[in-house]
């Protein structure tokens, strides 16, 4: 027996994790801890875990798991105003399955190269249980200028980009739930895809930054974080509900009855930007989110006040909301 | 319902962890990231999980648990001779159970104390396998100066922190193995005690950084470990096996037969720090250890060549070594 034959363990990391290793202070993942370098700005620092069953499912495309584990992660870098600086990767499987690492790796790979977020260092552990990828992401913003949940003040604007409730209903299509319904495959599709695969708005992490009084993102309802937010900031805001900005197909099957705007906004896995944006400011917001390629859409305001945000309908009537988000306990 | 009534999960985080987030970038973790403060220094990160049936027993007391899921994680800073800046906390859990988390989180804030190493964020998720604790911890060391695996040099000392093979005879005890056999109930007590609550040698990280050529932790096994400093650094060892420092109690077990040797060297969870310092700086290094409480002791000599290092018998016999360490897949 070589001696200095690597276990499986250092194998498995050297063939499916080296590559994503590209910045110098990840020392090609050959030691103990990794260096994010002194640049004289802050570091943001963000974690979030996903367990098969509960955040994915098990037939999940393992690219679709890597890129979600770490997109989770990135959307909290922009919504914070942070630029990506790297990532650490907590792996527990049941197996080294070649299969499944394969496509994992490079769908991580491919994000990793995309979001510019060169993975820094990572454990890998067997567990007898379901899968689970837990990321901490680093962000970089000049010396005390993170973007915080609190900071919004009566007469901002509340801004959310891209559209709610997509990712929920992808997920109750997988379930064969009633969104099922929808006859347009590729809407289906489109659905699916924003569940497995978030679209975390890092090109708009500058605008944020510059423009916005508080921000976070849209990860357990849009109700439920947006009353995090407003707790946060000591207010309250209204709603305006048709102005939330819905997919076509997320339009189609609330037109139809088949899911009502209550569900829309209080499940979880958008991953856009919710953000206050003081009024003098939102033209200057949307035209940098317009040259950041990412839609925005004010859907109301912050108002004074300690009572929950209110969400109203178009006859300017308060929608009943039973839950506010998704909670694990 | 009040709508800002925090989630189940809000509330488990704010009931139990908010007082370990004492420093000032955790933000009383009321927002989604934390900030480690621009400092000029460069700053480490290191990530270790604990999987509960793989690197703890389900029976193992809750505050242990949370000390272990710390302790291996300062143990990497301590070896790559950076200060304990914080830490974020991923903790995956079948249910909020009161009677688990209250004494892990007791167990959790006496470490940050006794280790001044802040909670600064982290996620909580159910999961319907094993619990896991996954730990990303941060350091600082000034500019350039972590210690590397990579540096070790013919002629260095190999030296290692403490005493090696407690924590295996700890869990054999745990599982009814041989160990059991050792009368002294205090001793059975203490080698257990190593196994669920290792003792990382933070109090040594400075002279490590002022006097090693290159230092890791041994975490699965003093044998393998060395193999992959030597691999790091182009070198080879030769290690006196008589010189590997031992408590009384496997010592006791070595000298009746009941452990060997080779199982020594090759099991894990010591936590002990493995380093490579010049024969130059030795008594500055063993000095400056004495100053901080830590054991230290001269095991071997790093040799040059690119062979496995060597476990030498009392006789100058080569040891064989079955196995190096434990490894995961």
């Amino acid at each position: 027996m070589d001696r200095k034959e690597p276990s499986a363990e250092d194998s498995l990391i050297a063939r499916y994790f080296r590559p994503l290793a590209t910045d110098p202070g990840a020392f090609d993942l050959g030691d103990d801890a990794a260096i994010l370098a002194a640049s004289g700005e802050d570091i943001v620092v963000t974690t979030d875990a996903i367990v098969e069953g509960v955040h994915f499912l098990p037939d999940d495309p393992p690219d679709t798991v890597a890129r979600k584990a770490l997109r989770v992660n990135l959307s909290d870098l922009a919504a914070k105003g942070a630029s990506p600086a790297g990532f650490v990767l907590t792996l527990a499987l049941r197996s080294a399955d070649d299969a499944w690492l394969t496509p994992f790796a490079r769908g991580l790979g491919s994000d990793v190269g995309l979001f510019g977020c060169p993975l820094l260092g990572g454990d890998t552990v067997s567990t007898p249980g379901p899968a689970m990828i837990s990321i901490t992401a680093f962000g970089r913003v000049p010396t005390g200028r993170m973007v915080h949940r609190s900071g919004a003040k009566p007469g901002d604007r509340i801004v959310v980009t891209g559209t709610i409730g997509d990712a929920a209903l992808g997920l109750d299509i997988l379930k064969g739930g009633a969104a099922t319904a929808l006859a347009d495959a590729a809407a289906k599709a489109m659905l699916i895809g924003r569940y497995r695969v978030p679209q975390p708005r890092n090109a708009l992490a500058t605008a944020v930054r510059d423009h916005a009084h508080a921000a976070m993102d849209v990860s357990d309802g849009l109700a439920g974080d947006l009353a995090k937010l407003c707790a946060a900031s000591g207010v309250s805001a209204v709603i305006d509900a048709p102005s939330i900005p819905l997919s076509a197909a997320a339009a189609e099957l609330l037109a139809r009855g088949t899911v009502g705007i209550e569900t829309i906004v209080s499940s979880g896995d958008d991953y856009e930007i919710l953000c206050a944006i003081p009024e003098a400011s939102f033209e200057a917001f949307a035209q940098a989110a317009g040259h950041a390629g990412v839609a925005v859409t004010s859907i109301g305001t912050v108002i004074a006040g300690a009572s929950a945000p209110r969400f109203l309908s178009g006859d300017g009537r308060e929608i009943a909301l039973p839950r506010l988000s998704y909670s694990h306990f």
